[in-house]
């Protein structure tokens, strides 16, 4: 933040253009969110902290603190970290417009200590020459820094473990394809994409030693809401007896959401599916239709992995079951 | 086939474009089928036997024909019916080339009588109101007429049942979305794509009764090989207890491939999985890239269902179990 703007990487055109979007208002920045310019959990809740103190530097007038409260928690229904920044720089804005702003740093600074400290505690569960598939994007730029489920890969590569990493492409917006692999890329990781059902292959013949993945947001028992597909990697996973592991902060946590059924899941314009975007030979930035003219789509953003399908998740605080029991002692 | 002519509608610009490519040799057959130009577990099988027949009608030196035919079975090493028509018309031709033409419009004829036995004998399974998924294109475009997967589908719609198709994308080549939505429109069959991996929700969800893929080659013990990701959606269609058939006619199998370890998986360029193609807003085709620029990918064709994730084989001679008893039974 800067002055009143906030400046994101559009991650839209990534990895093939590099543009900083600013945000003026709170409403720009819910455009934002809302459109992907920023995305992952841990930078949407820093993005949308940022969005309410961003009202609150605009105005204090109570009718327009809640519009503007309401507006930013619509852009994103699945996301937990959105809420939780919202939550609490909501409450200090109360107190002062200043302390909203610095409650928005604070949000972001632990976003990043957090990222740091889930590297470390996966990095214990990666061996030498493990290959591991993840889906979606779960790295750097998914969150402040480092991210989740990338930042034990990243620690595991830096301390010479020889790993290898599967990228789901992850369809339909591709940010295994577009964003995982540049992460990857330009961290020296050694790396493939695959298209998105081809993992059961891979598991079949024995090619992958570990799934880790993020998450949205996780309910009091351990359900899991992330990318859509995140819960047919599980089932496919536990068939083949490979660990399955969810990396989040303690901020992804919802305990006020029982299970998995109560988690509201966000379904976005079918145009993702049926059109894409990317440069052509010439470098320019294309959008073609790579479906029948006539057809239209689903597009859930989110699916639910239960429990039961959880090797363990990984937290700022340490690896725990996916039971309401373990949960409720990380928060104790 | 019109006179040494094989002519093909160009399934690579399909639906966007309608061209017809023509094979005036078996070399220029051969490349229509490595490059999927026509595509498809029985078309690639009529055009293989036509191609075959081409070679006849050019020379009947046997060192030729050796090479013809070592030229026709290296296009798509998993197609089972490739290797099923290049026989019988190897034979055939050996009597005379006249004979070599009429085998192969034979097998072709044989292709679509079978695709609507399996369409009778498949209807029988679908009730009123069923939700069907499919994976990549088994209908009339995949065979000489109806198709397998898609047969049984046409039939139930055309008899009334008020069913519902959801169809795969199926990347890399989003047969799915290109081909069988095209043909679904083409047909009024009311249907919607999704996202490879969204199918898990779906199931969770109880909105889908029934899934019917196609088959490239089923070895004697009823493991099935087909498009890549059909074993990822076996996996997920029996743990939710949703049944999964197998629409095949009997050229498909191969009784001397004991078991899925022996069939050959095709791996195919990794461009297919980092390129997409498709019209932008004018309608002109381009051609973009849709992965990180740094990166490649890996790209099997097919992955092998094992028998006990198949809940029966559709064939035209009626539905068998995935069992080398039944399946025996078959050819008797």
């Amino acid at each position: 933040m800067e002055g009143r703007s906030i400046f994101m990487i559009e991650q839209n055109l990534l990895p093939f253009q590099f543009q900083v979007f600013e945000a003026k208002d709170y409403l720009q920045t819910c455009y934002a969110i809302k459109t992907m310019i920023v995305r992952g959990a841990g930078a949407i809740g820093a993005a949308a902290g940022f969005a309410m103190a961003q009202a609150f530097l605009k105005s204090s007038d109570e009718k327009f603190i809640q519009k503007a409260k309401a507006d930013i928690e619509a852009t994103r229904p699945t996301a937990r970290n959105l809420f939780y920044a919202i939550e609490r720089v909501f409450s200090a804005g109360l107190i002062s417009k200043e302390n909203a702003v610095s409650e928005a740093q604070k949000i972001a600074d632990e976003d990043a200590v957090a990222s740091q400290a889930i590297g470390d505690f996966g990095n214990e569960l990666i061996k030498p020459g493990f290959k591991i598939e993840t889906h979606c994007n779960a790295g750097w730029l998914a969150f402040v820094d480092y991210g989740t489920a990338l930042s034990p890969i990243y620690k595991a590569h830096n301390s010479g473990k020889d790993i290898f990493v599967w990228v789901d492409e992850t369809r339909p917006r591709s940010q295994g394809a577009r964003l995982t692999a540049w992460e990857l890329q330009n961290e020296g990781v050694p790396h493939k994409i695959l298209p998105d059902t081809a993992g059961a292959w891979l598991m079949s013949q024995g090619k992958v030693d570990m799934m880790i993945v993020g998450a949205d947001r996780i309910a009091a028992n351990g359900d899991t809401a992330n990318k859509i597909g995140t819960f047919e990697k599980a089932i496919v996973a536990k068939t083949f007896g490979v660990p399955f592991y969810v990396a989040a902060p303690t901020s992804t946590f919802d305990l006020d959401c029982k299970s998995g059924s109560e988690i509201i899941i966000e379904e976005r314009s079918d145009e993702e599916v049926l059109y894409q975007t990317g440069p052509d030979e010439n470098g320019d930035m294309r959008t073609i239709r790579v479906a029948s003219p006539g057809s239209s789509a689903i597009n859930p953003a989110f699916d639910v992995t239960p429990t039961e399908y959880i090797t363990g998740i990984i937290t700022e605080k340490g690896v725990v079951k996916a039971s309401k029991e373990s949960i409720g002692r990380l928060f104790r």
